[in-house]
């Protein structure tokens, strides 16, 4: 890559620190970059930039947002008594999506994961707890990931909050939409056939 | 994405106009740039400033380079007797990396495309042919794509320089290295045996 002019040797180098984006890649979104209106570098460049000076974590569920408190919580329409827990601020995203959750959220910002040097103390549960404290949330649901590790956090948060009276559900497992019982993973008949349910 | 921060969203709208990224993989990009290092987000958004104010054509053999004329054409050491016809500036990376060629380059910013329009006037023959009125070069070597507007490229500028008294040749085409004699096409291996030399 020697031959590369040292600007568009630059960009390669920073794109190639992106995840998934390897040297012919980068080299590709460079090349297609300097063939492109100079308007849409700017933008990007511009959005970039600004990415980082607007978007901060709500204080109160600690979702990522440029207003704090965040549209979600600030909300009237969300039900106060529900809050759905979830191990990352994308997943906010997933689940307001399915257009299936009306309360409101808390991100933990991370699971358990002890091999990793995870955890209680490294996730965001003095807010929650916080939150819990006033009463007014009377169920929890429970939405980490459906792994070894999103189980493990699951299962410490419901010990965690049920003493304190709220209900504490988690999310269904089982079959995902669309797939097939053929190809499914055995953990996955298995709790599909735990959770059926009466048609 | 409607829960998106703005900002965010903004991003992900930005990135999702570079070719081979689609809305999932622009977000993937989007979170991870947000987790990141603030340092490497500024840098990149830096190089994507720098790229369009720094880089530009070089006067001499239309090359991208932030110096004019580009360190090729300005090299000493270069054999400035042949000069290697090529499409697009990426190529001259390309053959670069090879270091097979120590001659300079130009670059036509394209080839011939009837149908979409591009005739000869569209390429940068009128600089090609005012380097080769110096009498310096004695060989043009093209090396156009090895694709039917390629070929047909190559045929108009050999119809073309070769009056000029100028040895014009072609790179060759056969088998790439590492592949297979059984998967090769049928034009491919026509052109290898064509092409075949003394062991």
């Amino acid at each position: 890559m020697s031959a590369f002019p040292a600007p568009l040797q630059r960009l390669v180098q920073e794109l190639t620190k992106l995840p998934s984006i390897g040297e012919k890649t980068a080299t590709r979104l460079a090349l297609h970059l300097l063939r492109s209106d100079r308007r849409d570098v700017d933008l990007l460049a511009d959005a970039l930039v600004q990415l980082r000076e607007q978007i901060k974590l709500c204080s109160t569920c600690l979702a990522l947002t440029d207003s704090d408190p965040c549209p979600l919580c600030s909300d009237p329409q969300r039900d106060p008594h529900s809050l759905c827990v979830i191990e990352q601020p994308a997943d906010v995203m997933a689940i307001e999506r399915s257009g299936q959750f009306r309360g409101r959220y808390h991100v933990l910002h991370g699971r358990l994961a002890p091999l990793d040097g995870i955890g209680p103390e490294q996730l965001r549960l003095t807010e929650l707890l916080h939150r819990l404290e006033g009463g007014v949330i009377t169920e929890v649901v429970i939405a980490t990931n459906p792994t070894v590790e999103g189980e493990a956090t699951a299962l410490y948060l419901a010990r965690l909050i049920k003493p304190l009276g709220v209900r504490v559900t988690r999310i269904a497992h089982g079959l995902p939409v669309g797939s097939d019982v053929e190809y499914a993973d055995s953990m996955t008949i298995g709790h599909a056939l735990d959770g059926r349910r009466e048609m």
